[in-house]
């Protein structure tokens, strides 16, 4: 066996997103491929901002998120999944309090600029 | 506005799912950043494997799947994920019929043997 001891714990979301309280504060679950898997609590209106590296996947848990795009809007639901391709400028909604699991490259600022970004936290 | 037209529809992991009834084979639903995003039914016992290049992103939306590992199992429910280092074996194993969230570098075999592995479909 090559690869580090796993570590065998389930990462239960719901448990995760229980343990704060926060809106638009990532926080990092699980690391995939050098990628950050985190959970958020979001309400209201975040800023335009896009990702000029990197496509940001978005799933919602609970709740409702609009993702408005210069071309039109989309509106997920619990159980489905967007990908926003990177570079496209897109600016995420959500009227009442909606979860989501957000997977980005390590580090990645979630507003596309350091100077504006939330810190993530690894809980 | 630097990257390609988005796809705007929403992809709805249980219509996805209902569009298909074999196990242990994937259908990709979705890109991120030279990844597969997956969805797959699965019942029964598969074979032991390891990705030596790449982590293993195991989420469960129905059912209960167990991942076998020479240092112990972990058992997930929906709402749960649970991502294996790479180079770490393991079998993945579902009692009941379960249905999965999966995430790999697009082109990796599901076994992690090309001879052995199941074709990956898009849907």
């Amino acid at each position: 066996m090559s690869g580090e001891p796993a570590n065998r714990e389930p990462v239960d979301l719901a448990a995760k997103l229980a343990s704060f309280g926060e809106h638009w504060s990532p926080r990092v679950v699980a690391g995939f491929n050098g990628h950050d898997v985190m959970v958020v609590k979001v309400q209201g209106e975040f800023v335009w901002h896009s990702h000029p590296e990197t496509d940001d996947f978005f799933f919602v848990l609970k709740g409702r998120l609009t993702i408005r795009m210069r071309e039109g809007d989309v509106t997920l639901l619990p159980g489905q999944l967007f990908v926003v391709p990177k570079g496209v400028e897109h600016c995420p909604v959500a009227e009442e309090e909606t979860h989501l699991l957000l997977i980005e490259p390590a580090g990645t600022p979630n507003t596309g600029d350091p100077a504006t970004a939330a810190t993530k936290h690894a809980i």
